[in-house]
């Protein structure tokens, strides 16, 4: 079987928000910046840097306007903000950020448990933030999450992503980001599903989010690889845990990503050995253990 | 991309030897002997359960004699045992080991730092045992360290495994398993090395045994299967750690490797939970941390 990888892949780096939005531990604003400062100088090129939503909900996100306000931005970088709706938007715009993201769910039970309201209520509130960002130019990057497996349901049908991806698409997300927001996830199961959605939308619109919480996360981006996907989300140091298990990895680290697709030939344009230090010393600021393990390899190697 | 996946993966066992082998304490004989009884009981068919070397060069197996000798042995299990010379093989007979291993190095660096001698001399080495054991008609595995990569000279050609896992072949191993002794594999190259292997042995004379220092295993046991492998080697807990960098991941965890198989469809006749209760016990008795994904995740989960 030969398969033709890409030659190139993107990274959406989610530390600054997906990750340590799920971190006990609150940074002060100069910690984060120094941390989007960081990623941007070893080459990402898409930093989800804050989120503009209540701060009473999401503490860790309080200062994403301040966070905004500070970091230095690099040439044909992205930096993107969480908009769950007008008014988020409106902060997001504020703050001049380059994209924003809405975040819906395939799974009924997780949106009405997480953004409190159904499916076709949560896509009716994105309208308005679509709408008014076409209107200032700005694109709108779409998730949805518990593609592979919900906490509260079990299994998702992959015609409930693919109808909620279809209806991002729709109201203008350029792009929607797959996410397995429990790691639940395997090879077969992504292939399966992946294996719908590409057959009625254009691959270059589907992204992969997976998180690592069983170890599978780098054997659903294989087979994302192997479908001819090339964006993948992920977080340094594996920044952000999982509500569902004490101690369990969250996302999928970007330093294990970034070495398997480096050592295939796959070019990222992020500088692994920077990303390793930073994974660090993001994971000694916050007082947890460092999720990635090849952060952990090439931080402790003795030759 | 259609791909047949096995129906069937065979598991074998290695915590109880090369996991405990690369951990710092030194466990009581009865705490090997739960362990091993424990791993049988949640359906593992291939343990294997200890070495017959100097327990000057390895203390932490310096008591496998009693430890065969106190198991309690579940019919249809294979309980093996390494032996890297006739004096070892002995011990091993003497112990009615089920099977027993043999280990050479596809990098003659490594072979000389780890087992003292030369590729071709410890091939020598080996013949003695091989014989023997034919006499005795007990089944010789065979090992191959560093088929990609090695600590000390970097990159190892997929040729001098190849030569080298034929020539253990054609001595009368049974099966011979693949080492990534240092994770350094990726999927690309895993295909690659198979690729050749597969070409000039039979694929049921074949095993992977992947470490996840990088977090790359999963992935090339996918690459694997993939390939038509049904064979893999993994470590309860990820037992077993890197001697060349503190911290990290060593062998691929079995919880991880069954959470896998089993989503896919493919399967072991192993039990997934006992696996992490065994998993997370023996960490508390070493007093080290759980090195499996899903280990922590299972052991953790609150719904």
């Amino acid at each position: 079987m030969q398969v033709n990888y890409p030659s190139h892949a993107n990274i959406v780096e989610v530390g600054p928000r997906d990750g340590l939005q799920n971190e006990a531990s609150l940074l002060h604003i100069a910690d984060k910046v120094n941390l989007i400062n960081a990623l941007s100088q070893a080459g990402l090129q898409h930093i989800e840097s804050g989120s503009f939503v209540s701060p009473k909900w999401v503490p860790q996100m309080a200062n994403s306007d301040q966070v905004f306000a500070n970091i230095t931005r690099k040439a044909g970088v992205i930096y993107s903000a969480l908009t769950p709706n007008l008014k988020g938007y409106e902060g997001a715009s504020a703050a001049n950020a380059d994209t924003v993201a809405v975040f819906a769910s395939a799974s009924s039970s997780f949106s009405m448990k997480n953004i409190n309201c159904d499916i076709p209520t949560s896509i009716e509130r994105f309208t308005a933030v679509i709408e008014q960002a076409k209107k200032d130019n700005r694109p709108v990057r779409g998730y949805v999450s518990c593609v592979l497996g919900c906490p509260y349901e079990g299994d998702v049908s992959p015609q409930a992503v693919l109808d909620v991806t279809k209806a991002l698409l729709d109201l203008g997300c350029y792009e929607v980001s797959l996410g397995d927001t429990i790691g639940v996830g395997t090879a077969l199961k992504t292939k399966k599903l992946t294996d719908l959605l590409i057959s009625q939308i254009s691959i270059n619109k589907l992204a992969l989010h997976c998180h690592d919480t069983y170890g599978q996360a780098l054997t659903n981006v294989l087979i994302g690889l192997q479908q001819g996907i090339n964006t993948f989300d992920s977080s340094v140091g594996g920044l952000g845990g999982c509500p569902y298990a004490a101690g369990a990895s969250g996302n999928l680290a970007s330093e294990d990503l970034v070495y398997m697709l480096n050592n295939m030939g796959i070019e990222t344009g992020v500088d692994l050995q920077k990303m390793v230090h930073i994974g660090q010393e993001i994971s000694d600021v916050l007082g947890r253990k460092n999720q990635s393990k090849t952060g952990i390899a090439l931080y402790n190697k003795v030759n």
